[in-house]
């Protein structure tokens, strides 16, 4: 079975949508990731660091997912990684109320053993040079790289960040991201400019307008699912990424065409995560489900024009 | 031939972007709807009103493109409806400068006789009492009548809008008019509701985002073509709608598969129309480019994931 390496963050989020707010309930990049990446036939790892703050029944749902997490450090007598927010009513928008780093402040990755050799890597969004130490840490070279990252790094860490860039095969990131990453309006020519910073495959995700995958003059447009009510966007960039990994992991073909169906199963996860608050639905999802509503994808997006007309 | 009789404006723009501006050019809906129609194997009629300033030159235009514009009436000494306007940087937001309603405010359309039994109706973007008076003077029930319309009648005429919209089978908006009419945010809620007031199907335009269509449960998906620059917005709309109505008056089949295919020409064209200012890609395209790139919207959705895996 082939691995997946994740890093990203497993942390505490507290979330206030139009909808409701929480307590401190679970979240973190990697753990959506390893969520979303765990309803794919792959072996999968989380790097990652907590507190001793962490419940333990949060660990035994990922280890249930068959997800390793045995390099999950946990730091005794620190604080995980702890961050709050409040979307707007429109759910596109958000500000953040409270970032605390806590344990991830000093955060160390070591990658396991037996996953140096990892078939892909996921590198979910986190400091540039934690990312550059997971791939430095890599006895073989990955079949595909994956990074995603955020507006964050582009303002206090940009050639760090340019660092990584150079040395991942995929990168995803939102529109807004895009531009600020490249300086140009138009998605297509931020994709190029992308392009020439080193990935082949650059994703720009639009949330609620869906994905756009771009491979040299090649363009694959995924839309999102149009539900009735989007209840929690936090972590469904992660879930994206994570079925997009997961798949790439699973089917070990690389292709264009067979990138087209991982951003399909990206974004088809990604429909889930958002129904319910923080991992809530992504836990209680189950595969029939998934699958099924990739039907509804194929209806939503194929037509029939015969080109004779 | 199944005969489309469209009504809408013929109009003067003065259009500012980011990339430059012009002097009063060719514009109005019904110009847009009627030069994008006519890739299109139909008889069409346009109903509207100009002044005796409006050249020539542009009313020959129209006839050249196969359009029967005897029931665009020409008010003598009147002058011409003139709008103006200037788009934002991202060019998905403008101001309008200046409208002089001028002859459009006293227009009593006036159906031709041998388009009262039009089988497609296009009701392109004018008040709500001109698009009615269009409906009652039609002698035989059209196979279809389209409806566009614009946030500008839900402000100041919104009864005479809700009679128009009871008796229209497809209704044309966008994102934000959706909204508007329905106080909701979702657009599929939104769907739902303006679906209940009337049009049994209903197209939400979304610009770069491309345009849904929504009909029962049923849900599609159209992907505007990502473009290196978008010169000018002003008709995209328009012309959307006008390959929309084309391409159904063309084919005689109003089945939701063949209305997918509809929203694919219309967007298609679309995208043609935004990369030059007002109609000047439009009148400079030939049919052969315009087939052609129904294949870029192939590539660009298309996707073959087996449900087996």
């Amino acid at each position: 079975m082939n691995k997946l390496l994740i890093v990203g963050t497993v942390a505490f989020d507290a979330i206030e949508t139009p909808f409701g707010k929480t307590d401190k309930i679970l979240g973190g990049a990697a753990t959506y990731i390893g969520l979303s990446a765990s309803f794919f036939k792959t072996q999968s790892a989380i790097v990652s660091v907590v507190g001793d703050d962490f419940p333990q029944e949060y660990l035994d749902l990922l280890t249930d997912r068959g997800i390793d997490i045995s390099a999950i450090e946990i730091v005794p007598g620190g604080k995980t990684f702890f961050w709050s927010g409040r979307y707007h009513n429109d759910l596109n928008s958000r500000d953040t109320l409270d970032t605390q780093l806590n344990t991830l402040a000093d955060f160390q990755p070591k990658v396991p053993e037996n996953f140096k050799d990892a078939d892909v890597v996921m590198l979910g969004n986190l400091h540039p040079l934690v990312q550059i130490s997971v791939l430095d840490q890599l006895t073989a070279t990955p079949k595909l790289v994956v990074l995603d990252t955020m507006n964050f790094w582009m303002d206090c860490a940009l050639p760090e960040l340019t660092e990584v860039i150079k040395r991942v095969d995929v990168i995803t990131v939102n529109d807004e991201e895009a531009r600020q990453l490249t300086g140009e309006y138009s998605l297509v020519k931020a994709a190029a400019k992308i392009h020439a910073m080193g990935p082949e495959y650059v994703v720009i995700k639009k949330g609620e307008h869906g994905a756009l995958l771009f491979h040299d003059k090649k363009v694959f447009y995924a839309p999102a699912l149009p539900l009735e009510e989007v209840f929690d966007p936090t972590g469904a960039g992660d879930t994206f990424a994570g079925g997009f990994s997961g798949y790439l992991a699973q089917s070990e073909n690389i292709s264009f065409a067979n990138m087209k169906n991982a951003i399909i199963y990206g974004s088809n996860l990604a429909s889930f995560c958002v129904e319910k608050f923080g991992t809530e639905r992504m836990v209680g999802l189950g595969k029939a489900e998934m699958l099924d509503r990739l039907q509804q994808f194929k209806s939503l997006t194929q037509f029939d024009i015969s080109l004779a007309e």
